[in-house]
């Protein structure tokens, strides 16, 4: 049989003149090359997650592709511009518009307990998505830093202790991809607006300074999406941003939460 | 001990200058009674999501103040009008110039097998959204349906058979306030656009015609995506809706999608 | 059509030789009524596994009767004896030795502040299981229910202050099923077994009350699991016994957790 | 300070007299270094339960020590024979009697489509899980692979086309410590046992040849584990397995399943 000749429905006219924003795949499992801040690679374990405009002209995309050109891309260290040139790919090789792609995987980085100085791996859930439209591109890069939050109030209206938590900052950044924003700088910049950061490895000494840390540096999840704020403002190359910070309450079976997004004013920033 | 004197820290002075954009509860567990089509009630077990906006001169919101206006508005009869009321109850109790909420649950609704008739429940996702700012309050309806779909291609190509998924389908509408839009008519809009609806319970003859409906109705995401858009952009009274489709498909491991997001223009309808 | 005449692929004989344990339907859907302690009732929306033994002559099991059984208990007052009422009809429908059934739902509890008294409904993850085998009944009660852990070892070794966290405490317990245990009680005397319970709602006073109780009140998961074992070990009708404490640490990224479980000893009750 | 002096809290003795049978660690995310069939390595994103077994002389177990542990143990190969020394290790320096870990991960191997050979990978969910009691130890490997199954019943009864879906088939396995099953060989024989495999990546001469054998090869999930059981109990090695088959059904919203566990008996594999 020669399956050149198999007929190719998604090539099909299509009738009800109706451009889709967004047409892919999403939950495709694959390994990706990541580069580190200190030069050397990191294999990450990603869920990729990627789409083309579909023009009203055509009935479907083509699906394979977008697995074809992940498995080439995969193999090449992601950062920035590598992004951009996944997304040229797709727009060529699935003749569109706009691509899109994201990446979602844990990210190891060594952290030293504050006393001790025992090192140990602490998996941070990142994420890099590119977005490429007709002459524009943008890059978007995505943390999710716990931290520990100690409640303000608690504390002051308390004779002794104050309720503290697990909290999750989750922030998305975009930037000039012409520069770099490491990962490991962007996690540093959140664990210091926490009342104290969190690490996977304390000795008792290690777990005496946290637990006082935290109690000289009660903050709301408004605090600590204020100072997000401030410090990501600063931030010389960074275009617009968005902070979500959810504590899962000690004394509550919900979170209290905060979330804030903003086109960087670039006079603020001088 | 006069509790009154316990100091408010939340109402403390905030010297960042920087209005929050939203700040809340999430993941509050709480029962609502929903208003059904045929007139009747059904208490459903929802998870909901508050937030009010907090100017810059506050360093906190207060709380509790949610979880006690959502006890006072979960004994109502939730559908439209009444999620302003909650809205309008949060801006005054908090102060705040801007209040969403977003109720999500599972809402049921007897199905009949297409053939024997029999009928059974089945629990579909749904969700209930409101957003009040200054002058301006925005109802969003959300329901994600499960269809059977089965690929164009596979069928074209194939000597015999057709590979066929579940798929669901996510449609958030938004509308005029002032009418209503039934759960009940937006889900089965929604099953008439797969190949063929779901149902909790087929007996044998009933699987015989749902397989062969699925055959002679091959779909791919999109042709659902253009289908559902056809359908809802007649509903007269919509003014924005965003779709959804994703296949799980039954050849890979990941799943085949496509979105599309339009604000309704009022020519097209007529 | 006479669809009687449709084959029924699933009674073929089957030549392979093995004895299946368990075959059914599992994520279905399905409203039910809980009968409270305090003789009302409450509609809960639940997930059920239902599943039969299925002996080597057969090729299958015949799925949509499940769904019929389900449909017809659901309508039921569900607690001990009706659940053995639907493991009856699911052996004599699908011609099994033995039947199991398992619901998992959000039960609602009205639940009053320590001081303001405010009262707010609190959802608690529970679940009914029971298996019938040849001529044996049992029936399993299970609960999930959150509370406050503050750790003696961070307030020993800190100057002021000690980390705390949400703890689920999880507990699955089998008694004779002519009496009852209601969901109220279990509930009632894991929570006490907490450094403090937790609460949907609460005031600044109530705030001020749990976090000083859960400071006076220090314990470990150890701690926790022991108080509970020893509490379930002092209930006359109970059988056998499993509990699972899982602290969600707010100065870690993962979890302290401990496990037990026991078929309780008569002679060790009186 | 002198830290030393720090009070050892979870030594403190405890007056319950309980013996705990499981406290550690869950959700630790770690990196792990797997050795692969072909002799190369695998950097995989893991994530770890430990335990061990607290007599009852003891109020706490430590758990900094877990991760001290696993710091040390993730940078070594992980299959079998390490598996028991991270165990021994666990008894040892937290002086129990019984210990357990458990690993998750998402493993990847490279699969060809059956028609065009092009290649990708694909990501498997495997565990490793091993048990140290006073002087037996137990290793038990996990996989969980997806797989199409088509439906013998819609099959025969339709007169086109038979409904088919995304089907996870899992194993546990466990088999003697000194010799090896690789994943790789584990997975190839789950696959053979489904209507057909399933591909990350396949092109229109793939998606005709899928779509025809599975509809040459229609399958019940009852079918899947017998086919499953009767190929390990074939495996010279094995002395106890459990499989859970589970059918995401296309035209249910809810799955069919089928379990079964056995220790194999040896005369049955001579």
């Amino acid at each position: 049989m020669n399956y050149s000749e198999l007929k190719d429905v998604q090539n099909l006219a299509d009738s009800r003149g109706i451009d889709i924003q967004s047409v892919g795949v999403r939950d495709v499992e694959v390994p990706l090359i990541i580069q580190r801040k200190n030069d050397s690679e990191q294999v990450v374990s990603a869920k990729a997650k990627m789409s083309v405009s579909l023009p009203k002209e055509y009935r479907g995309t083509h699906m394979s592709r977008f697995i074809e050109i992940l498995c080439e891309w995969g193999q090449k260290k992601l950062l920035g511009v590598d992004i951009e040139g996944c997304l040229l790919e797709m727009k060529k090789q699935l003749q569109a518009k706009r691509a899109k792609v994201r990446f979602e995987f844990k990210y190891f980085i060594e952290k030293q307990a504050p006393l001790s100085k025992l090192s140990s791996p602490m998996g941070y859930k990142c994420s890099f998505e590119g977005v490429l439209n007709e002459d524009d591109y943008k890059f978007i890069l995505g943390v999710a830093v716990p931290v520990t939050t100690l409640c303000p109030c608690s504390k002051e209206i308390s004779d002794y202790g104050a309720h503290n938590q697990r909290t999750i900052v989750k922030a998305r950044i975009s930037y000039n991809p012409e520069k770099i924003i490491w990962l490991e700088d962007l996690i540093e910049l959140i664990e210091k607006c926490g009342s104290c950061p969190i690490y996977p490895l304390l000795k008792r000494e290690d777990e005496k300074f946290v637990t006082e840390q935290a109690y000289n540096n009660p903050k709301f999840v408004e605090d600590i999406l204020r100072d997000v704020i401030c410090e990501i403002r600063k931030l010389p190359d960074v275009t617009w941003f968005e902070i979500d910070c959810e504590a899962h309450e000690s004394i509550h079976n919900h979170s209290a939460w905060a979330h804030h997004e903003e086109n960087t004013v670039p006079s603020i920033k001088k």
